[in-house]
């Protein structure tokens, strides 16, 4: 491709960058604001640098709408450090159990690792129609005196999204947000936690976002190791040790495209758009396509689909990626196709999917 | 400063990258590869991303010339999740003690971390003489029954170095050598592990590598988390969830960086250089400036220095930074000043140093 070329790049994560944010960092790659340095030359203990840091949980603050009494940290070791952390602050010792409401990959490695603390249970799950929605679930299914109750607000590998979000009562609420996080408008309020890892729809890989409630970690378990325990983070900002400042700088100017792109109303209107245009060339397909998703469940940021048969599915990949589409093959652990439209993914490439697929129908059923 | 004026960059990590790579990385910024995407925006699990990764343990093991019965790991959470995961792995369960050799705060903090999970001792300390020296230390210090051995290689705040590794017989040695792997050829086969965050000699904050012998992986304790688990790691080649891609693909250019250069001969005979201009401007000063380290434990990485008082001390620092000297504070929390030499801070640097340092001198004596 030529420098001006962008692949149409449907990556299911670390995914598509907004190209204003890459420019930008191209620029400021070897002098950063007049610094004589780039930005991951400077100390992070440099005011110029705290500034970066600062910006970036104001921004995530401001456009998220966080409430006062939640803390915003950067930690390392994406979801999956997550699903030993939580259990190791909040189960262990507790005398309680965990409720995970079950909807694919992510959760059953969270509460697989959650049973290494404690007891966790399934409150609810759409295994056996193979994760294609979110299951029924209201707090009936909870006795009350549950640790919390965990959930993934969106399912990269089977294309379903919580749409709404359920009611715990006094039980903590905590969310697996990686694949949606900052694609939609949400009530944090609702959740004690959130967590994500960044580099789908916020920045690189490497940084992980943890919105906690003041009051969840009043219940920490005491006993847990310094880098494991929230506490240390909280209390340093997020600067207990070295954090990964040019993950956490990428982030803090993709939350200013989002700013620029009207702040999560317009993102998330964007989004709908977006995918819409897929579900409807499935929709309109005859059958040719199918979604795997029930239409009631199905995700804005990931649409999966299949095609008649193996072999066209096979074909189909090819052409896509001779035609220039990136990332359209489904997770290695249930095949078929999957396109991911972050924020960061263009209307256009959107169009262009959806071209390409009826034109691929047309010529082959 | 100006878009080619470069500051004379002396963080203690974050620190200086070499500009050759900054400029490969602004360059690559939209596009890498004719992929169409930056490298950020790469699947991990595409091949174009597995080149890089592979690439830069290929080249970690032929510059450090690392056995083949030695695993490479890139891993995240710095060397402070290190400290906990050397002893949830190695020490729990193993009805032995662990011996560290300290030599600074870094190690302070690692022995904390280790007695959440069993016994730790001090088999030798310099800290009655302020960490000033590298402590005497021989294996007759040893039962020979200990899980393992740790040491930290450099110490960044009290600018001390081993320079002779001690012998520890059967015992497994650990070493934390943050602050200066690569920027001297190492013995590997001395170790049983070492591990290193990247962000002083080898690249951004964000990657940690872990370097570590197949024998001691074997007699790990079997019932840690996931990704607290070495084996979890080794099993995936470090791809069991997403790595930081785009600090390891800095991380590989910098290795090439170091290739270029010479590789490790040449890069310790220029670090050599580099500090002792300036250690040669301490002791030339006729006690105007002190180094606080002993002259046979001084590192070569990290200068730390004294001026006559605190009042001049301030005054040093604000002219300095004024000049456009960088990072010369020392550490919060020992105060004086430092001078960290990484690999990357060109020689042209340090003469600058060493002229400002003989002019304030002349100035102010």
């Amino acid at each position: 491709m030529t420098n001006n070329q962008r692949a149409f790049n449907f990556n299911a994560g670390p995914a598509a960058l907004p190209l204003e944010v890459l420019e930008k960092a191209k620029q400021e790659m070897t002098n950063f604001q007049d610094s004589g340095m780039s930005v991951m030359e400077l100390s992070h203990r440099s005011p110029t640098y705290e500034a970066v840091h600062n910006g970036a949980i104001e921004k995530l603050r401001t456009l998220l709408e966080i409430p006062e009494d939640y803390e915003v940290l950067f930690l390392q070791g994406g979801a999956s450090t997550q699903f030993t952390m939580i259990p190791m602050n909040f189960l262990q010792g507790s005398g309680k159990k965990a409720a995970y409401l079950m909807t694919g990959s992510w959760s059953e490695k969270a509460i697989a690792e959650t049973k290494l603390f404690g007891e966790a249970y399934e409150a609810t799950s759409s295994k056996s129609s193979q994760y294609r929605s979110i299951p029924d679930f209201s707090s009936n299914h909870l006795n009350g005196a549950e640790a919390y109750v965990h959930l993934t607000s969106n399912n990269t590998i089977y294309g379903t999204q919580w749409h709404e979000f359920p009611e715990t009562g006094k039980v903590p609420l905590i969310a697996d947000m990686s694949s949606d996080i900052m694609s939609r408008p949400i009530d944090v309020s609702k959740f004690d936690m959130i967590y994500a890892g960044a580099q789908k729809n916020l920045g690189p890989s490497g940084v992980t976002i943890v919105i906690i409630k003041k009051d969840l970690l009043k219940q920490a378990h005491s006993n847990v190791p310094t880098m494991l325990r929230y506490q240390t983070h909280v209390d340093k900002n997020s600067l207990y040790n070295t954090p990964p400042t040019f993950g956490i700088y990428m982030l803090g100017e993709v939350l200013n495209w989002i700013q620029d792109q009207g702040g999560l109303n317009s993102i998330t209107e964007k989004n709908i758009r977006k995918a819409n245009l897929i579900y409807k060339t499935i929709d309109e397909s005859d059958g040719f396509y199918t979604g795997h998703a029930q239409q009631s469940s199905r995700s804005y940021m990931n649409i999966t689909f299949n095609l008649p048969n193996e072999a066209l599915e096979k074909q189909f990949l090819n052409e896509a990626k001779k035609a220039g589409f990136t990332g359209l093959n489904g997770h290695r652990s249930v095949g078929g196709c999957r396109a991911s439209t972050y924020n960061a993914v263009p209307e256009a490439t959107c169009v262009a999917l959806s071209e390409f697929m009826q034109q691929f129908q047309h010529r082959n059923s």
